[in-house]
């Protein structure tokens, strides 16, 4: 019988971890809600294979611990593999798969409901309500259905935003670099960035990160849009001169700004600062404003990614420890 | 050369007013922004029609000031004529239009919006966030895409809900007493409320209020519904029993709450109750929930709708002025 361990499951993991566990009556499956390190890698002992997933390095050592106990096939549940030592990885003949994609639908239903959110003035009604002022004028809002939106990027969550803001009734185009056929026979596509700018009354970004697009939209850009353009970034945070946006919002450019990424969050998101001092007054400045609603990188965070990414893991697992060929194997080296 | 004078413009209601103006320069057009009393009354000296929006009621001396200065043709810009006297107004010989629909997409875009917000634990999450708390853990949200969505009328709003749920990719399932041939043909409809209770996820209310269905969301019929429901109701307060549905939340029965009417929301509702003892206990414990999302009666309030309002009323009222049929006529009598 084959034995899979995996370490630091979270509280909202556990059912989806037990659901794969039901169906796969034939694996025992344990677990714990410590780290992997070269401590708690004995708890692994027995297994064929773990699934995993931290922010903490995988260091030589806790390679080696695991390798200690026999075990080299390891399962992330996220996507980044930039924390795993590959060189130890691959001399102590590591095998490793990840999940590389969770759910392209939680990521574009946060940025719409946002930019609706933004659109709405909902943040300055919720505030009124919460303070016992219930009077609606002047927080008016602006419908949807009305506005052009400009999507730049139309990989799988490019186009799921497309899918609901046609949904709701509003205008879309698009710009991408590499145009899909199928939407370039709608006239979806504009084309230049700067036809999007131009026309968008709200500009939300669904590209990768790359040396050539840092700080893609600055001033200039931001020049360029229209008055009370809304800007959408829950892709990557370098993309966005977070600054620039900020004077654009105290200039009344822009009429909104939604944010799940920013360009310094690591070290400052999915910390509690609470009773601290916060450790960044440009973010915290765009957080107190009403017309901005930052998230901490939490699009991707729902029951139905982290149902995917515990059972993805547990199926590449599955596959290695039976010596098949895993869906989404990383290249180890 | 035709005149129109309309009393309590807003501030949000003067760019339509100047757009229609601008695009009728054959009439002539001017506004006030206080309310018409049997004092104000004779600032409409000389027009041909009055465009009104109130709550102050059109009493019986209000009707007869407008008549002294020979003006008889009133064009509302909501819908409401519970507050017109209208025995005075046939016997004066009034014209009355109104405004029915504005925009049923502010409507339904609100009742969206707040259900994924009440979905995705946002309020939580926007809390953490104003505290310094960024963490994500344990507030994950649930994706709008897998939920069954049980939508209560099928009216025009109704309608643009489900069409918006449906562009998230939500299985929307519906309940009318007159069912709609399209709608009937593609298999929406289920046969009975409780098929609809039993299966929805989301349970949202789109119809009128009525004798009959006064409350008919209970503390029955919420037990009928699945565990984590979410109810929505942008339509009617008198629908709901919101005694029963803070029990409910209290239970754990649903997951969350949508309330943009009240059943005692009728001076309390577009009130400041800033600095002031709040008049209503159940409703303050329900806007401090995390889990219920409370507008004072704000759905309807876009810039869309507020456009229509201000345009169809200068429409129908030049209808009237010039002897034509308006529109949307108003019984008098």
């Amino acid at each position: 019988m084959s034995k899979i361990f995996a370490f630091s499951i979270r509280k909202d993991e556990e059912p989806y971890l037990k659901e794969w566990a039901a169906a796969h009556p034939d694996v025992e499956v344990d677990y714990t809600d410590q780290l992997l390190t070269p401590d708690t890698a004995a708890l692994a002992k027995g297994a064929d294979g773990v699934v995993v997933y931290q922010q903490l390095d995988y260091t030589p050592e806790t390679l080696q611990a695991l390798a200690d106990q026999g075990i080299t096939k390891m399962s992330l549940r996220n996507v980044g593999v930039d924390n795993i030592d590959m060189a130890k990885a691959k001399e102590l003949g590591f095998e490793i798969t990840n999940v590389p994609v969770y759910s392209p639908n939680a990521i574009a239903e946060h940025a719409v409901i946002q930019t609706a959110r933004v659109l709405r003035q909902a943040k300055r009604m919720d505030e009124k309500m919460a303070h016992g002022d219930l009077r609606w004028a002047p927080t008016i809002g602006r419908e949807v259905r009305d506005q052009t939106v400009g999507v730049i990027g139309t990989g799988h969550i490019g186009r799921v935003f497309m899918q609901i803001m046609e949904g709701f009734g509003a205008k879309v185009i698009t710009y991408d670099v590499r145009k899909k056929p199928e939407l370039e026979e709608k006239g979806y596509y504009v084309d230049s960035l700067d036809d999007l700018y131009k026309q968008a009354d709200v500009v939300s970004l669904h590209i990768p990160a790359t040396k050539s697009n840092y700080h893609m939209i600055d001033a200039e850009v931001i020049a360029k849009m229209k008055d009370d353009a809304v800007l959408v970034n829950v892709s990557r945070g370098p993309l966005v001169d977070t600054a620039a946006v900020a004077k654009a919002l105290d200039d009344g450019k822009l009429f909104g700004f939604v944010m799940d990424t920013y360009e310094d969050e690591v070290g400052v998101f999915n910390e509690d600062w609470t009773d601290k001092d916060f450790p960044d007054p440009l973010l915290k400045d765009l957080i107190d404003r009403p017309n901005v609603l930052v998230t901490p990188h939490t699009a991707f965070y729902t029951t139905h990614a982290v149902r995917n990414m515990v059972v993805k893991a547990f199926d590449n697992n599955l596959a290695l420890v039976e010596g098949q060929e895993p869906d989404t194997p990383v290249e180890v080296g």
